[in-house]
């Protein structure tokens, strides 16, 4: 259809390039269509978004706050009765396999709509936001095997496919930390690892436990400049594979071992604890067992940090995202959160949300990924490339927005005395 | 007694100088008396302390923790068998009418015997837990009308007696921040409220509400040096008077309001929520309170900052700090603290423990308060001159054993754009 490549053409830099394929020749929209378009725009709370039918018709209302920014494009009568159902989680359904696509900045588009449900949810009385907790605290049950299941859908997706997008340096799937706006995805990862051990005030001769190590990336680091010793857990077989080779291939030697385990079979007496990502995979139900697996592991006056996603109350991850891109991953709040630390008797001793730094990190992200979609096409389907793409988007209006935090959580054992009364030894020049 | 006397000769430093009254010449100890004064010491899980009764018999059993550092001294039958039956809130008690003195340093004795109560009440079995919190939720109640009676009992003693030993500049009654270990007390106050300023990212014009003012040393430095306007909530009168003459003396004119009024009542629209200290007196029950106040009060793009004494597991104030000193006091967990942020929806943004700035803060109150011990004895029976120097002694163990902690919680809503991306501003050198 003519305006709907034209569609495409005007934002190619904001979808993907390349049109969807043609669904099949619906009828022109009814009055009925119509007027469910509307409602639909009702529901979600009048955003300044427009819609388009697969007829070309283009439906706004009266917007609640300010003009329309972005258009969604609906390429069937299908499309616009399943989002009518469940929006938020259609949406992604939709958009991956080209039924939906967007006219203007997705990323603005998806602040918009996001926006707008964060208000409703805000807005949900007593009954309604206990329902809503009750059903947020059971996403898939993270077992031992469920864990083991649901990482390596997400993880084990092969290394060259997250190479293409992620730093070159250290191969981190976490948010990273912008000393200054300007700093390139490189520089924030290797910054965000010098602020995580300057948090945790390594020293020579420290034991480090590292639960959900990801590539090794952040054990490497600690390794080579700050003189400590690293035991990281993982069950993600092609990143515990990955993590040895390199750390063999860079000398490292026996100061660092990956181990292909479950954080709840660590063994061992630490200095310190750390986890950078992990916790958004290990969901609620069993924080009191990370709390107890920290404490077994840890020495007397030992101390520890928790990097991970959060949110200001209580829900769960977009389902789309839940059930397509990230099985089993629920992001805490911070009162859930103690769950971890308040059994135990851990001290918390620094508590800073990075959440626009992950806006940034997911910004450089996506740009190269977009940069690499040749690549990235050669390896996976057109619905896999599309579902990407809107999972980085998603997640940039997300943070961007407020839906979601980054919690960077430091905490010791009240008779740890490694850690300095001030924090201002984070924010030195590095010699 | 020859022995008592001695004792007192000894540490005239570390308790207070001039013996304790004489007390009822008891017979001397009986085989029991002294079969319980070695339980006493069995359940406290044989601290390294002894204790030295009436008739000078001195009792100590196998330590499990190194040698004996500390005597408390019982001067008579009755003191030995009330601590027996509820030693943490009998303590203060005896010691505060001088039928219990000690020998050697009293803090040191006190992060003895509490170190072993911590490490109890740790291994407390779930139900024991279930009942301490069930128990710990009530406190004496913060109606309005009995919150401005316990405010009135802690705070309107007079605000001679706290220019005794506060800092000279701002009479801060609150954990100051100590950039150099070296820094005096009225250094670190200053900086404590330039800390919490920059926190705040303020900026000239922004309107500041603040819960709790005490004598009225924030808003005053906010005012002058970051060019804001504050109105300032606190029930205590005789602070009040204070905080308005002294606003008026400098010239502060209308950028400073303080007000006589309740938290609950507060009214307006502002850029800024502050509130230093006030916490500890609203009591877990008004936590969704202060957060529904906080929420109508702040702007849909405003910050704020709450600091307060709390704890890692939840618990109450010691009993008898709680029953002599601070009527209504609650220190909160995090988790606890989190029911104030999440039903509206902040943001927590930052979250400092200064726990071992208290201690420091502490330590110079009471070299302070011991310096001024003929002002205060002008003013106050032996009787409080005792207990208030047992609650700043107890205060400085409690704090550098981490009994308690001293959060400072900075947060936002999510539409807030006022607070830089990182922290380094906090940190950088004065202008």
């Amino acid at each position: 259809m003519g305006g709907q490549i034209e569609m495409l053409g005007q934002t190619s830099r904001e979808t993907l390039d390349g049109a969807p394929e043609q669904r099949g020749s619906d009828s022109p929209s009814s009055q009925l269509d119509r007027w469910m378009a509307e409602r639909l725009l009702t529901v979600l709370g009048r955003p300044a978004v427009a819609l388009r039918l697969w007829d070309g018709r283009r439906i706004s209302i009266g917007q609640q706050h300010g003009a329309v920014e972005v258009t969604f494009c609906l390429h069937d009568r299908g499309a616009l009765y399943r989002l009518l159902n469940k929006p938020t989680f259609t949406f992604g359904e939709l958009y991956t396999t080209g039924r939906l696509t967007v006219e203007g900045d997705l990323v603005r588009g998806l602040e918009i709509v996001y926006r707008e449900i964060l208000r409703l949810d805000r807005h949900a009385g007593p009954v309604k936001r206990f329902v809503k907790r009750l059903v947020a605290k059971r996403p898939n049950p993270n077992t031992l095997s469920q864990s083991r299941e649901n990482i390596h859908t997400h993880y084990d997706l092969g290394n060259d496919f997250y190479k293409l997008w992620l730093d070159e340096d250290y191969t981190q799937y976490t948010c990273a930390y912008y000393p200054a706006v300007e700093a390139t995805l490189e520089q924030a990862q290797a910054a965000k690892l010098e602020h995580v051990c300057r948090k945790l005030a390594l020293k020579p001769g420290d034991s480090v436990a590292e639960a959900g190590g990801g590539w090794g990336g952040l054990a490497r680091y600690m390794v080579r400049h700050y003189g400590v010793t690293v035991r990281s857990y993982n069950i993600s077989k092609e990143q515990v594979a990955y993590a040895r080779a390199r750390a063999e291939r860079e000398g490292l030697g026996e100061a660092v071992e990956y181990i292909e385990d479950d954080y709840r079979n660590m063994r061992g007496d630490y200095d310190v604890f750390v986890s950078v990502g992990m916790l958004e995979h290990v969901g609620p139900d069993n924080y009191r067992t990370l709390g107890a697996t920290i404490d077994r592991v840890l020495k007397g006056d030992g101390r520890g940090l928790i990097h991970s996603i959060g949110r200001n109350f209580p829900g769960r991850m977009n389902e789309w995202i839940e059930s397509y891109i990230f099985p089993g991953a629920y992001p805490p709040t911070l009162r859930e959160m103690m769950e971890i630390f308040e059994p135990p008797g851990f001290s918390i001793v620094d508590i800073e949300n990075l959440r626009s730094h992950y806006a940034r990190t997911l910004t450089h992200w996506r740009a190269r990924y977009e940069a690499n979609l040749p690549q990235v096409r050669e390896m996976f389907d057109e619905d896999f490339v599309r579902a990407w793409y809107l999972y980085l988007s998603g997640s940039i209006s997300a943070f961007t927005k407020g839906q979601l935090q980054l919690f960077q959580v430091l905490f010791q054992r009240p008779a740890c005395a490694a850690l300095p009364p001030t924090r201002d030894h984070l924010y030195r020049e590095q010699d």
